[in-house]
């Protein structure tokens, strides 16, 4: 009989994860950080903005002046002069004045608010015309308005996105903080795997695992790194998983998924001296397989060889390492990658684990449906026709036809 | 009174964009193809897997030598040999025989179907017990299961996920052909704008759009290239034209937000002599004063100056043209990024325009609440604490509390 140590549930699995320590911090420029994860908190040197500024093109004034304005009642300003842009405003603004300025013009000393310039109607040079009242401070942004000096709006754990980005760069970080991306080396392991520009003669098959993991590194914020195939003889593991571990922050072997190749892992592991063997077999479908392991402080993953398994694996249990290993703040939250949808038919389970169904989405009129994707998990294909994934947890049986579940979608 | 040419729909300018041809075609090795948009259809050149093989660990057996078999009355089988990793299964498989095979083993002639490892028995090395029976095929990937040849899963226009990358590898795409990532140009533009590096006087403000405008530029699929700060003056706007649109797809001029810029905007563009201003203002909130024009048969965007306001036109207006020259096949589906709240208070809105509010995502219970972030535009700190948008239609005045939306997320 296949025997495994001791099946684990996913949420064990997590918690084994928790050991490994985020990677160091490294600076890049700040073009270079989106989607990077922020290794520190970012409080601002200085208010944002500086100076009070105008927010709408028009003129600089006292509200009080403006007050009791109509259409009907114009007040009437003195043009006293005209804000450069990018420029001190020095000349202050006395009562019954008025001072051109345009959007992010600094508001001279003196005023308060300023007048958009279509409820202005110039009367030659000098004099304005003003058909509305404005309250102070309005159509200005006042200093510290955006950012006050000392605050923390970015937090280490963050994943960037282009308005934090922008919010660096009104900060003036010009120099980001953030964690190394993870380089994960890939291995791809048995004797029936060719490279891909190569033609299967009978009996082989094309590596496709390494270049779909790959993908999913990239995905997840990871560097891959490809080390190619290997055979299964116990020297050629160990020599790659030497070779791998000096460089790698994980390594990933792919195609354990036969009984010979995954006492080969556990031997291959446990030859080294500081190895340590955590998980092996997982209490979910597909994947069950799967082996996590940690040589001289550095994770590893035996992945099984069916690709549906594999990508499973990867999104399941992977990608939380990865996230670990970024230092990212926690999970995401539960509305950016799962949508609510009906079952379009009844799912049975094995109870006892976690079982995980591709599903292609639908939308009829304005209702979601999840049509499962049926098929063996050697079938990349149905991966390719899926939108997702749904889960039969582990103490149910199974799902009804329209029933609503959650679908986690691809990313 | 400010003047805008005629303020046309988000649809009117989406129509405008069609005129815009998709990219030339490149290729790319597969294992950067990750997120690339394909250019052409990929049929399959031969069957996936390209012969019946085992897909789980056990004996090759004909299925008809075990119907009955259970524990109680297991069937016994001769073993007959061993079907090795990655060879041809040569040896004929006869009656009342069994091969041993692992998990993308070859099934061997005269075999129909796989008995799992689990419920077997070896009975010297001779020998087996089967326990349980098998039906025809059962265990067994057939030969095109996967994939037959000529079929066509993935379709020009598809952004390539994942699993799209595996199943290239295995049908030996090696190079793929994709769109060219548009070249973006983007040219801040302002007297008043420094260099983030720069510590801003009083009156100056550090260009933060640039940066927010690049990273929403990667997050579309293209390759922006800051062509840095240039003053208010019509030499400088035509000279930085000329060399963006020598090398750039698209050329964003951030900061035209105060009428002396737009002017300005109008006039270099004019200036070209094969110009045309497509589009002077916009029927939206924020975003009202941009400008879509194309010079020499290129798109180009003059955006609002407010980082906002800049931030919503790219993902409203300027993503969309992004992917159109990637060639991507249509829009997102709905449920990819798009989730329902509940608003959590009114929103008056001026009807007549389309009006983008930031809302804040909080999951409290079941409900999902979108909390409105609200802020002049000139804040780029709101759309820090933001998640997406959602949006007030034209022809409504507003929305109430507990009212269901839809809030399109942030990349």
């Amino acid at each position: 009989m296949l025997e495994f140590f001791q099946l684990q549930t996913i949420d064990e699995v997590l918690a084994h994860i928790q050991r490994f320590p985020p990677l160091k911090v490294e600076t890049v420029p700040l073009d270079a950080a989106w989607n990077r994860v922020l290794a520190a908190d970012m409080a601002a040197p200085a208010d944002v903005p500086e100076f009070d500024r105008a927010c709408m093109d028009g003129y600089a004034v006292r509200a009080r002046d403006t007050f009791g304005a109509s259409p009907g009642s114009p007040a009437w300003l003195t043009i006293s002069g005209e804000v450069a842009m990018g420029q001190v405003a020095e000349q202050t603004l006395g009562p019954g004045q008025a001072q051109r300025l345009a959007t992010g013009g600094m508001l001279p000393p003196g005023a308060d608010a300023v007048v958009m310039v279509e409820y202005t109607q110039e009367l030659g040079d000098q004099t304005i015309e003003v058909y509305r009242s404005v309250a102070p401070l309005e159509n200005v942004v006042q200093r510290g308005e955006d950012v006050k000096a000392g605050t923390v709006l970015l937090t280490a754990g963050t994943r960037l996105r282009p308005q934090d980005i922008g919010l660096l760069a009104a900060l003036g970080v010009a120099a980001v903080p953030v964690r190394r991306r993870p380089r994960v080396a890939v291995v791809a392991t048995g004797d029936e795997i060719v490279p891909i520009t190569a033609t299967p003669q009978p009996g082989q098959m094309r590596d496709a695992n390494s270049y779909a993991l790959a993908a999913q590194i990239r995905a997840g914020g990871g560097e891959p790194h490809l080390l190619g195939i290997i055979p299964d003889e116990l020297e050629a593991w160990q020599a790659t998983m030497q070779a791998a571990l000096a460089n790698a922050d994980l390594l990933l072997l792919s195609g354990g998924s036969s009984v010979g190749t995954r006492d080969l892992a556990v031997e291959a592991i446990s030859s080294f001296a500081d190895a340590e063997i955590l998980v092996h077999g997982v209490a979910i479908s597909p994947g069950k397989p799967t082996i996590l392991a940690t040589i001289a402080g550095k994770p590893l993953f035996g992945l099984p060889g069916h690709p549906v398994s594999a990508m499973v694996v990867m999104d399941i249990l992977v990608q939380p390492l990865m996230a670990r290993l970024l230092g990212l703040a926690g999970p995401e939250p539960p509305w950016r990658r799962t949508v609510t949808a009906r079952l379009s038919r009844n799912l049975a389970s094995a109870p006892g684990r976690e079982e995980f169904i591709r599903v292609r989405l639908r939308l009829e009129g304005d209702i979601l449906w999840a049509d499962p994707v049926l098929g063996k998990s050697g079938l990349i294909s149905t991966m390719v026709k899926a939108d997702g994934l749904t889960r039969i947890p582990r103490h149910t049986e199974g799902l009804e036809q329209g029933e609503a579940v959650q679908v986690w979608l691809f990313a």
